[in-house]
């Protein structure tokens, strides 16, 4: 199972006055490395959508849990790996750590998504190519984006 | 049960490249609704910290379910109500309309929560004043803020 | 010539660990108010796109002096006007209050811009056409958006 | 004179419905690189504010101009220095890179602010240390962080 890991500086911008990570913004630290996971896979966001005619893998259900704060100046790293495909959507998990604490875990759904014929800015589900979910069942492979 | 309304216009920075609210976004939106629902309770933040001795009421689980997106421009309604009270914990429940759909479902889980003694940079859970619990629970009360 | 004046509560998620408007926040603001400035113009972004065949009015050169922070739970004013129409690029003016003190001071230069026939990705700008000019320029016009 | 430079990798969240950053966030990218900067030059900002019992180095103008748009999944690359060293205020100068072209230039004045003594929540400026200056003009260093 592909599991990409990143670095992540907390940027100053991204702190609250109570001096830790504002909230939603690790919600764009996942979506910014769910996005590296697919480059490490070798798919990039442009390419998968002119290949395989989709608009995007849009997010349907996302849950973060918060265990310990990160603040200006920390160095986080996340581990991010797809779980569990199912016909057209799938699981992504993060797991964020400060030094070895477990700080933030997030779950993600997502849809392999094209645009629905017919209905003007509708989106519907479409199977997953089964070559795209074997870029990221190679065992073992571990790879630094 | 104390139920607050708001309105938000979504803003073109909130939107990405597809054109749609960038999900994290939607958290921030859900935070700000909850600083409105305590300030619909006449719960300032501030006046909260000092009358109480918390340092906030931080995040440490939430989830999100998009069933629909909404687009630059839009004005879409925020429904928030605290759905359950623990001892020092409680969740907070948002509904957001665009028209008629619910478009977005978010779920947080809080703790009201104060500076640990002897132990510098660390928080924990306090019990919830029985009349903070009062002013969310008149009955039928309906407020927009 | 007309003048928008807009309330903005400054959100906990706009302010950084010095308790402040994190400065980049107010660009944002700033950006909203010029769409506010053009609604209450009755020129709404996807009309004036349809209407004149633009792709938007893109930011060009922006500088902003800020004279004094604001914080979590204020509010404050901003009062926007167009000060100057050259033949495709425009200049705006931002003046951000708190309470009666100015705080931020913003200009903008802003071109109006079409994408440029035979060179795919590039923009062009095209002259201002004189009906969108005449509806700032009402005598003594104020509007609260 | 200490020139620091630093790869950005655009990210999706970064970018507005017209699929180019969006200009805020250039502001942003600048507040990090200008952090990085002084991290280049031995600096990290709690140790600034530590060893010279400062508060940090708020913006008191910045402007920026922008002459070719980035879009999502571009790397760009910033130059960052410190042009000129006033009493108790200097300048920043940015350039992004897109490839070899110029795309986008900041100036930002920034000023070294402790507390004033006898007046709560009130900034002013101080004389920068010669030390501080010193570790920016050693000639010739480049250094990437």
């Amino acid at each position: 199972m592909l599991t990409n890991r990143r670095k992540i500086h907390i940027e100053w911008g991204d702190c609250d006055p109570a001096g830790i990570v504002y909230y939603p913004r690790y919600f764009a630290y996942f979506d910014n490395c769910t996005a590296a996971l697919f480059r490490a896979a070798g798919l990039r966001k442009h390419t998968m959508i002119k290949t395989y005619g989709i608009v995007g893998i849009p997010m349907v259900d996302t849950r973060a849990r918060f265990f310990a704060p990160s603040r200006y100046g920390d160095e986080v790293l996340v581990e991010s790996s797809i779980t569990e495909w199912r016909r057209s959507s799938f699981d992504v998990h993060h797991l964020l750590f400060q030094g070895k604490t477990l700080a933030v875990e997030c779950h993600e759904t997502r849809v392999w998504a094209a645009a629905a014929p017919h209905k003007t800015g509708k989106i519907e589900g479409r199977p997953v190519p089964a070559e795209v979910i074997r870029r990221f069942t190679k065992p073992g492979k571990r790879v630094r984006r």
